[in-house]
């Protein structure tokens, strides 16, 4: 089958690959629509030594699911974290998706979804509602990934909350945290990722507009360690950063303002997929204008490429 | 008068200091007993451009509170942080304590307690219960910092709980969490610090004995950088790591490892006197036999260089 493999640092297009077996418990996919993320675009820079087929955000196809064949034909998306079930140290007590031994798709030791078939857990897999279409479905994983804030953080109506970063998941943050009513202001670089927002009614600013110490809540999706600084700027004491970036090395930061105003740094990875899926289905979510192309799976090296632009929003990769 | 002060990274004794005078809403006090600690030691090494007399664990007598007669003869402690009690951003809204405007005693803009007389605001003052010894009570201060971390971090019963240093102030951590009746043990360096735990029925190990992402809390006492390393290394995904060392500079971690395994950093400074009080009163904790040294004034310069030493614990300070 066709898919984009990753090797050594280089990507590039394989016919080669074999299609995958699911194992005890999982389903084999097909591919409907991959969604890139920086994520992708850090494992290829070497964030993490993966070795395999990329992606890890879609939707597919439901080919066949031996162990439960009601799944059979469904059209589904997937949650990223494959647990091993059985460990005491996660699957047992907390969350399985912190599994020590987990594979991840299209991160560790799994391969991706950035092919035409890929294999999940079944107990990774929801139903895509029919009304919801694939551009809007393909984008449940870093939805629930800005949700998983919400999830760790209460953000109160009345909270002044900061994201940094209009990206990729900054936007899809943005438009979460706009739902609590909070007076929310976000942090953005680049023209058309301020008219998306703006157009949503979600206030802009440039990161020299900030008022020091300001703010009950700041989300760092800058991408890159200085927004880390300026989310230390900008908050409050007693208030909260979520990390919310790739971080690919290790950084330094001024603990003393972290002790002294007894500020709370909190990292924020994956987050729950059955409540994206509600809120794009209400509409009360709409992540689509985030789309800048959509290509087949020949273009996808090409689109990674583009993906890493300054300012470049999504693309999507369709299998054929 | 008499008292100890610290000007260009020197202390030095002085006996031409002017007796303060205090100001509206504030009270005279007269010193009955100081406690040497960590953030001291810091402030002479130039953690924070400090000038003026050091100090501010203490027990002390009202002298004069012209404001609130009420107060004179009273034996007191009190909370070092003096608010504005105007501006909108904290006195208005939220802790006191963190006023962007206050001064702090012997920290910031504030004559400490090394020295004869001091003066604080009434609204700062606790009385001491009359069965509470000065040698008790003038760990009231450190005592509230350790208190501070359940203020801010839920302990259950059935936490794993790790504190990192087993100092001035990693004792009396470790005498607090205990009371929750959780899963703790202490990392030691210094056999005397040991010694003082284990008496306590308190587990100590050694750093090269913790498992890795075992604990659910870790609290950083180390009172040296690498002491957040290993608190990262310690802490299980999704738990928490308290700060609670002062960090002189800045200092570099591992972001990645936070993001991924959705780690809190907590940062941790002072925290509430009348449980400090109370826990002492009824005999909870009792902080005296961390006391190695109780000199008079003259011997503070003596005393402060002895409490550099690895592994020494409470040097007191009695006026004369």
């Amino acid at each position: 089958m066709l898919g984009l493999w990753l090797e050594s640092g280089r990507i590039g297009l394989r016919r080669d690959l074999g299609r995958p077996e699911p194992g005890p418990g999982e389903a084999l996919l097909r591919l409907r629509l991959a969604g890139v993320c920086s994520t992708d675009l850090e494992l290829v820079r070497g964030y993490y030594p993966f070795r395999g087929i990329l992606g890890h955000e879609f939707v597919a196809d439901v080919v066949s699911s031996p162990d439960d064949p009601a799944w059979e034909g469904r059209r589904v998306v997937g949650e990223i974290n494959a647990a091993c079930s059985e460990c005491r140290s996660s699957c047992r007590q907390g969350p399985t998706r912190h599994c020590p031994q987990r594979t991840v798709l299209g991160i560790v030791n799994r391969d991706g979804c950035f092919a035409e078939y890929l294999t999940l857990p079944i107990a990774n897999l929801l139903e895509v509602p029919e009304s919801l279409e694939d551009q809007a479905a393909v984008f449940t994983e870093p939805l629930a990934a800005a949700l998983q804030i919400t999830q760790q953080v209460q953000i109160q109506p009345d909270s002044r909350v900061l994201v940094i970063g209009a990206g990729r998941l900054g936007q899809l943050i943005a438009r979460v945290l706009a739902l609590t009513g909070c007076r929310l202001c976000v942090s953005v670089r680049h023209a058309g990722q301020r008219e998306r927002l703006e157009r949503l009614g979600i206030e802009c600013l440039q990161s020299d507009e900030i008022a020091a110490a300001s703010m009950d809540v700041v989300i760092d999706a800058a991408g890159s360690p200085c927004g880390l600084d300026d989310a230390l700027k900008a908050v409050r004491p007693c208030g909260a950063v979520v990390l919310k970036s790739t971080y690919a090395s290790r950084h330094s930061i001024d603990f003393s303002r972290v002790v002294v105003d007894e500020v709370r740094l909190i990292g924020s990875r994956c987050g729950p997929f059955a409540p994206a899926l509600r809120l794009m289905e209400s509409a009360r979510i709409d992540p689509r204008d985030l789309i800048q192309d959509r290509v087949s799976m020949d273009s996808a090296p090409s689109a990674l490429e583009r993906a890493r632009q300054p300012g470049y929003l999504k693309a999507l990769i369709a299998p054929g």
